[in-house]
């Protein structure tokens, strides 16, 4: 039995399953005006930040959600130049976005501005980059954002939200998507994240119809290992104004900073689709 | 908390974390000369069998690793006619070798009768081939199985066994893999399940680096999501006495039998290998 003084348990009560990670500690608790946020020092994945119950990230393998977030996408754009980070208060995608050299300006829209607060207190080696002149974190509601913003203003949008429950459930409406496509330039593309693959498709269908509904012209899922989320199995989402190119190859293989798991292959095999997803989208259609 | 009455969970002591499926009720437990085995009926994941305290398989979600061990290695064999599974006794692999019309004789070789007999009971669904003619079920040791066989007696061997602590032991040893070797014809692939590449890389890379001290000519990871596995990433590791074919194209996109994960593009996605397993094969070969 797992001591709930030693263990943080996440139970996903739709697929009757938990994950935990030992615990050495609650580091900070608060209530925001829009969520309950938890950090937590572990045993064996570093600090823990939970919103509502929910793990956001741990130290240890943010790396593979940031990385997939960030770079298929900016690599699949021809010019990325102003990017937009919705949600993602941890900065960890801001940080992956301004290693880009071609970024001339990338605005991160939280709506909560502890979960950006906490993180620089909690997770240090994400916020490396909010000093960086070409970044802007404003802490405001990012659907209003958009919905507010000038047509053809942004090349590449990354929705970096919570799942569709709180504050972060307008990011997954046809509504939000509209607004989105008419902010992005012609060669604009967004990524979501999507949840699991195999615990979530009741939220990464409707999202893809979703997307295909306000206009995108191509929708592309792409899958990557999270350990620390439901099923360990997870996904973004790629939604192409026009069409999502071929990864910037060179580019890619000439890129001035490391990475821990892309790559080109990875690039590449992260849209590869099981039948089971293939199945899934088929019924999309319909 | 979890209620241990209300939810089976396995402990990774070394990466201080942990799954929990929440179950109905035990519906076997058993000490074999080999092992114990526990059977639960769960909530959201079917039946699910446990050995010695770890999670062998889950009902919901075993057809990841049945069709990952098996199909990119038939597929990669120019004519894999003669094919040895040491382990895999819940048949699972066996009936997924076996929907390959080219397979002329397929032997499983399992030290534990019981693991088969409750498999049959308790997870019909991967038994379907038992009855197969072309199927051989012996209950022995598989290191003493490839120790005595006659070289060039098989084109395919699937080690797929417990993790490398009790009986499945001395399978992951220079020893073994240079048995099986020898048993292999000129074109014979071996693929092995190999942990999971972040929280076990202690046993994979050694294992990869054994593989290659026993003259196997070359070694590839192929990686899958598993959820009910530590870290919900798995990989198995495919090792050529010449050299891994390409996957045949053809034969795949008219494969007379349906897969629910795997596919042409799949099988190229899953050798896609990140940069922080490159970096520490590149640390191998020192």
């Amino acid at each position: 039995m797992l001591d709930p003084n030693r263990w943080f348990t996440e139970i996903d009560e739709d697929n009757h399953s938990a994950f935990s990670l030992q615990i050495k500690r609650k580091l900070h608790e608060e209530q925001t005006p829009f969520q309950k946020i938890e950090i937590y020092e572990t045993v064996g994945f570093g600090n823990l930040m939970v919103i509502d119950g929910f793990v956001m990230l741990s130290s240890r393998d943010n790396f593979l959600y940031h990385e997939m977030m960030t770079h298929p996408v900016l690599y699949s754009h021809p010019d990325p130049k102003r990017v937009w980070i919705i949600g993602g208060g941890d900065c960890g995608s801001l940080q992956e976005v301004l290693k880009h050299p071609e970024v001339e300006n990338a605005i991160q829209i939280e709506i909560d501005e502890r979960v950006t607060r906490l993180s620089e207190r909690y997770f240090p080696e994400l916020c490396q980059a909010n000093d960086d002149p070409r970044a802007q974190l404003k802490f405001e509601d990012g659907i209003q954002w958009v919905r507010e913003a000038p047509a053809g203003s942004v090349d590449v949008i990354i929705v970096d939200s919570t799942d569709p429950l709180g504050p972060g459930e307008g990011l997954f409406t046809e509504g939000f998507y509209r607004d989105c496509l008419r902010c992005l330039g012609d060669d604009g593309l967004l990524i979501q994240q999507s949840e699991s693959p195999l615990f979530h498709p009741h939220i990464l269908h409707p999202m893809r119809k979703a997307m295909k509904a306000a206009g995108f012209r191509e929708v592309k899922t792409l899958f990557f290992p999270q350990p620390v989320y439901p099923s360990g199995w997870w996904s973004g989402t790629v939604a192409a104004k026009t069409a999502i190119g071929q990864p910037r190859e060179a580019d890619i293989l000439d890129k001035p900073f490391p990475t821990r798991y892309y790559n080109l292959d990875i690039h590449r095999a992260a849209f590869a689709a099981p039948n089971c997803f293939l199945e899934a989208v088929a019924r999309e259609e319909n």
